[in-house]
């Protein structure tokens, strides 16, 4: 991964990735006690930034390659991003998931025509079932970080992050970035690096599921200890990417973690002050600006709204907090 | 009032008003059964396009006026954008809201430093503690809609449509408008007329609270039979403005009107498609497009969603229904 690819897929993004818009409201402001600027993936197509990696990867696939179609196993914002890509692209799409995945993500795939294939995670071997269906129909796993393609689409929207922070007068700032595999911190990351090197990548992830922040600190790969138990599903990963880790630990400053309780509060926020609907996963870099001011340096910070595709129960109950 | 208002109105705006995006999914266009583009006026500063107004009107005071301060009698979106836009140019903002206003509404105008002063619907009359507040302290009265700079003002987001709705390669469409006084529907509909002639403005309002529909239907200014008891609190308005009613008569198709629960389905369809806070007001014209689909002509509809400031009970009601 190189900026040169970050841009090529820039230019394959032209009119069909969305700028998302960079929002900021006097009220965030106040909580965090400094300037806080907000990129809204959320509003990204299929409600994630995820639109951006599936868009770049499969558009570099080969037409005779793509034309077979392509597979992606998630638990559901990766999934929509791929389903939408390849449903722009006329090619099939076939989506394993999770049968527990958060109803919201499941129909959404549904709805952009993805073919999904349902599996239980207690007793099923995703991966397994991912394979059988590539071999049988010729389908291309696009995976959901570990991939350079997918990255460099991530990373576009670090362009768009250094462009709109150097229009409201702002060069130097920690950028707060939800954390699953590392797709986007790391792409983010690499777009910083040679588009606005005075801004440095923060991943944020989920108290107990910091399995990227421990890695930074130890210098290798550290596993989560567990698989379950947070609501930020989107970024809830058993470890860092191989591609992503080498990235972050050159370019990234230390990771930070929030409570899930603070990531409700910061969607309740986000509604409240920004209009925005975010997912647990989605606002915990939010959270961090908000919560954890003591955490990032400067006298602005920007924060990654990263999707907003969540379940109207869990909405409600963060507008309940 | 005229497009050069309007044109001058934007050249005030630039870089202080906020550009909303125009947003869409395919989960929209596949329950009107048509293209359907959605103005984010939600993502306006203070959560509504009445900043663009409040904006406009106060600029264009003398400064030896301006610096008096400035006096808004509203329930809620108004207050803000006139707070904010006082705010901005450091000058005193009084506002006087009626105590069962909702909640979120007075709490933001707070927040923006407006001094709010709240009075009882029923026994206290709002026009004459305006007067005097305006007499004692020399404050110039912004009005909601009557106003020729406050509809110039409004009129900046039908600029923005013309030519956003122009890069999606739609030149002719029904563009629906939550509808209260009839101020930014006044301002769009002369903003299109100059820019973008073969778009129509459609006012939206909720049932039984459709003055605007039924001025337009008779060719005078007709009034609501009631005014309380509709959730759509920011455009239950008693009748159409002065200046707002010709330009519409003049401009627009026939009014639409919609129930609160239609209202509300709206809310939840944007919650879960467009990742967007919308308040039962500023939803009525995505209402519109999205149940009413036989009402507006042509293969896409654009529809502004005018504001998102919630009690987060009510959003949290939309989200069950």
């Amino acid at each position: 991964m190189n900026i040169a690819m970050i841009r090529a897929a820039m230019e394959r993004s032209v009119g069909l990735v969305r700028e998302t818009p960079l929002l900021s409201a006097p009220g965030l402001d106040e909580i965090a006690g400094r300037r806080v600027l907000v990129k809204a993936e959320c509003l990204q197509w299929t409600g994630s930034f995820k639109f951006r990696g599936g868009w770049a990867a499969v558009t570099a696939l080969e037409p005779a390659v793509r034309a077979r179609g392509v597979l992606a196993i998630s638990s559901g914002n990766h999934a929509q991003g791929v389903a939408m890509a390849a449903r722009l692209l006329g090619v099939p799409a076939v989506i394993v998931m999770p049968e527990d995945a958060p109803r919201a993500k499941i129909e959404g795939t549904r709805a952009l025509r993805g073919e999904v294939v349902l599996y239980r995670r207690a007793t099923e071997d995703r991966d397994a079932i991912g394979a059988r269906l590539a071999e049988e129909r010729g389908l291309t796993l696009i995976r959901p970080f570990d991939d350079a393609e997918v990255i460099a689409g991530q990373g576009t929207c670090g362009i768009e992050i250094a462009r709109q922070a150097r229009a409201e007068g702002i060069t130097r700032a920690d950028v707060l970035v939800c954390c699953g595999g590392g797709g986007l911190s790391a792409g983010i990351a690499l777009a910083l690096a040679a588009e606005a090197p005075q801004m440095r990548v923060r991943t944020v992830e989920p108290e107990g599921f910091d399995d990227m922040a421990r890695s930074l600190r130890s210098g290798r790969p550290e596993r989560n200890p567990r698989l379950s138990g947070t609501i930020c599903d989107a970024i809830m990963t058993p470890e860092p990417g191989r591609l992503t880790l080498p990235v972050l630990a050159e370019l990234a400053g230390p990771g930070i973690a929030v409570t899930d309780g603070e990531a409700l509060r910061a969607m309740a926020v986000a509604a409240r002050h920004l209009k925005l609907v975010l997912e647990p996963g989605g606002a915990v870099a939010l959270a961090a600006a908000l919560f954890h001011p003591g955490e990032a340096a400067g006298d602005a910070v920007i924060c990654v709204a990263s999707g907003g595709n969540v379940d109207p129960e869990v909405l409600a109950r963060a507008l309940r907090e």
